[in-house]
């Protein structure tokens, strides 16, 4: 016999532990909590996956997950047009939501400029977030891609991209973050925030 | 709106979220791998739990997880008959068998008798196991459930019920584990291994 005593088993645990960081013993876990609910309960889950799959949207002006076509940032009259924000994923999106700060409209690049895994510019929403500028009128764009070398090279290329536009083109402020010791902060942010010190507020 | 761009995704995430030992970051996490993928793996995904759940058996002489109405180990030739060994649940049949040192039958309880948590000797199969001495011929019955206070009352109740009976009951081995440090040995552990120490072996 197989290491498992059912091959209907082995079938469900083998898709678990297809996904990322789920190992075979963590696989076999879960897929023997799903057997233990009732037949409704497992067949709701099965189906929040293939409705997922077969129903969901990408917002055709962000690229934001959507369950319509255009996603509710981008069809909301209570958000700034004037501003776009552009981020690697949808994650990003949602931790700049929950942060309650930004009221603008999001572009999400599925992915960030990466030569060593073979991204390049054409993989990325990046043609579609230039010709968003001049019908948008959009005046701000925000560079929030993640602070490697990877983030800062697409960086680049996009502020190339955008210099015939007549758009601010800023980031996200780099520092030592809010609750950090300066003893554990690294080198090179600690330096770029001596370098790049701002004028005291009172609020911050 | 809500946290989640999409009701969708909401809901698939949910439902990972409900699995042990998954947060919504991981489930969030594993449904965006899902997403990333063709329609067709996500609905082989889906279709393996509901098979699972619609189609999986349960032995009905050894209670474990099965394709089939008797198990393959229930119903194999190369097994001695003899000899069944009581587990708590499947994974500790599939640790066993990983073991390749035994070769009798099995009898999984699917728990064991724990009054704070109100699983009584009614609540597993208990009964079953009395009643497959006699007619199975069974000589002796090998006690592996956990070496815990439930685990040693079950012992103590399954030997009880089986002192009518012609059948030897045994026990696993307990002692220091194999590659374990005595420094790092529990005082109890290491105190029973003293008082039952065996003859010396040379392949142990």
């Amino acid at each position: 016999m197989t290491q498992y005593p059912s091959i209907l088993l082995e079938n469900a645990v083998n898709q678990f532990a297809s996904l990322p960081g789920i190992g075979r013993k963590t696989a076999l876990r879960l897929v023997l909590n799903l057997l233990r609910r009732d037949n409704n309960e497992v067949n709701i889950f099965a189906q929040s996956l293939t409705n997922l799959k077969s129903q969901i949207c990408y917002c055709k002006v962000c690229h934001n997950i959507s369950d319509t076509q255009v996603c509710q940032i981008c069809s909301s009259n209570r958000r700034n047009r004037q501003i776009v924000c552009v981020v690697e994923n949808i994650q990003d999106v949602m931790s700049i939501e929950r942060t309650a700060q930004y009221n603008g409209l999001y572009h999400v690049l599925g992915g960030i400029i990466s030569p060593i895994d073979g991204i390049g510019p054409k993989d990325l929403e990046l043609d579609s977030l230039v010709e968003r500028i001049v019908p948008e009128e959009i005046q701000e764009v925000i560079l929030a891609l993640p602070t490697t070398v990877e983030g800062d090279t697409t960086n680049f290329y996009i502020y190339k991209r955008l210099q015939p536009f007549n758009v601010k083109v800023t980031q996200l402020a780099r520092g030592v973050a809010v609750g950090n010791e300066l003893e554990y902060t690294d080198d090179v942010t600690l330096g770029r925030s001596i370098l790049n010190r701002t004028l005291f507020q009172s609020d911050n």
